[in-house]
């Protein structure tokens, strides 16, 4: 040991209890907030997958409610789940994306920032026992002031060279943890919005070819289709004897009458089905037929 | 009444069992379908309210942890903060015009369901009537079919007009319920599209800026200013006794020299508050002087 170098320079770098708290504050206040950003981010996703969830089930049912419509309808709602399907799928992605890229990261920051805790831990033993140590050679020196103070001085210097570098350690573990910290920021949160944003992105997009689907709805040839679907009961169900039959004798000209339009509706019917787009209203017709005859 | 009319032409439209149970099954499935589509709304509905309320806090949060960070953090973390809450106000918005535009219709639409079925409950009642007039009439037919046929078919006769107007009202309220019913499908789910696109649009918008935001983060400015603050701490406290002062004697120079080095550090600091875009590294130029001096 050069004793030249006494006093050691590299002491002074020993930090005092107000730094040791600045760094202890910046890990403990990161630990706290990233815990708190990494179960709120989490909730967040969670809400997300329950929304999916919500809009998976409308899919369903619109997909049963579509397969009781009319085809034109039932095309046009089948269209619209398809989509809202598909803005699920891109919600999923969200979701997955959300977990891998900015939860996950949040949970391993968590790691890291305890192996820091455990880092500053290290240091303020090694600097207590540094105390400890120039406390005693302090009253070493008190009680023999010349024949030990070079002994306690050499001492006191390896103490200090010590703690220096232990120190330095502690400066460069806290400024890489900050350094790291402060990235980690930029990463998570742009990862957040830029997830966020291609969902929104794609969700636009789908919406928009839905909103296509919905507007050129025919609302028209479906009316055509359920008056014709209303009346043609009569044709489907011929079979089946005429409803007063069983009660009244065939002689009744009301229910012969009725079996004669029943006959015509039928072949409206297969018309119907045969041209959807036919202009024709059935009902319409029917009550116009009933006035004439009624003139 | 004029007799030349018997067998009257408009009792055909009577419609039979199976047609009023194709309106009846339109009305029910209806309800259901409506029913369920109401309530999954809603649920869709809640969920992105609890969505933006997890955003809120994860705004509040994130406001938090911007005041304990550098002014730089600080200012990057504000602007995304703030972004964030622009896009939880439009999704108030959302949740408000879902609620407006799609979950009030559908339940207003229960209420015109319940008076269809009100007004099919009051045909049926009227049908059954009509049936049995009909066959307490065949009953009189049969017992005296020469003196009471005159009077059996002019009742007759009656019963059919009144069940035929009945049916046509019922024909026109099953045709109204459901020309109403697809125009209402069309427009309720157009609006939710619509709702859904505008949010969306509006996310995209917002998180771009966000983006920006958080790219333009000067990651070294903002480490600049935590060395600065990390070290600052001795020119803060320069008013506090030095480390050792209470258990070791001014006569050590290890105390000395720290207290030289304290001054250094302190000018430093303010030549960083004064001017926070600086290029030299406080730490590092610590440490060079370090090795500087212990060579």
């Amino acid at each position: 040991v050069n004793l030249k170098l006494f006093p050691p320079k590299k002491s002074p770098c020993l930090p005092r209890d107000s730094q040791v708290r600045v760094m202890e504050d910046t890990v403990t206040n990161a630990e706290k907030s990233f815990g708190q950003f990494c179960s709120l981010l989490a909730a967040y996703t969670r809400k997300t997958a329950r929304l999916r969830d919500k809009a998976d089930q409308l899919v369903k049912q619109l997909i049963d409610f579509a397969n009781t419509e009319n085809p034109e309808m039932r095309a046009t709602l089948r269209n619209f789940a398809e989509d809202l399907a598909k803005v699920q799928d891109y919600r999923q992605a969200e979701v997955e994306r959300l977990e891998t890229k900015v939860i996950n990261p949040l949970k391993l920051y968590g790691v890291q920032i305890k192996q820091t805790r455990a880092e500053i831990k290290k240091f303020k033993s090694v600097r207590n026992n540094e105390i400890k140590q120039l406390e005693k050679l302090e009253k070493l020196r008190q009680k023999s002031p010349s024949d030990r103070q070079t002994i306690a001085e050499t001492s006191v210097q390896r103490a200090s060279v010590d703690a220096s570098r232990t120190s330095h350690q502690l400066e460069e573990t806290v400024d890489t943890f900050q350094k790291q910290k402060l990235k980690d920021i930029q990463k998570i949160f742009s990862d957040f919005v830029t997830i966020e944003m291609v969902f929104h992105a794609k969700a636009v997009e789908v919406y928009s070819s839905a909103f296509q689907t919905l507007e050129s709805y025919d609302l028209e040839k479906d009316l055509e289709d359920f008056r014709a679907k209303m009346h043609g009961v009569y044709g489907r169900y011929d079979a089946r004897p005429p409803l007063m039959d069983t009660t009244l004798s065939p002689a009744l000209p009301w229910s012969l009458a009725q079996s004669a339009q029943s006959t015509i509706r039928s072949q409206r019917k297969e018309a119907v089905s045969e041209d959807d787009s036919a202009e024709e209203d059935p009902v319409e017709d029917l009550r116009g037929q009933a006035q004439r005859l009624n003139q």
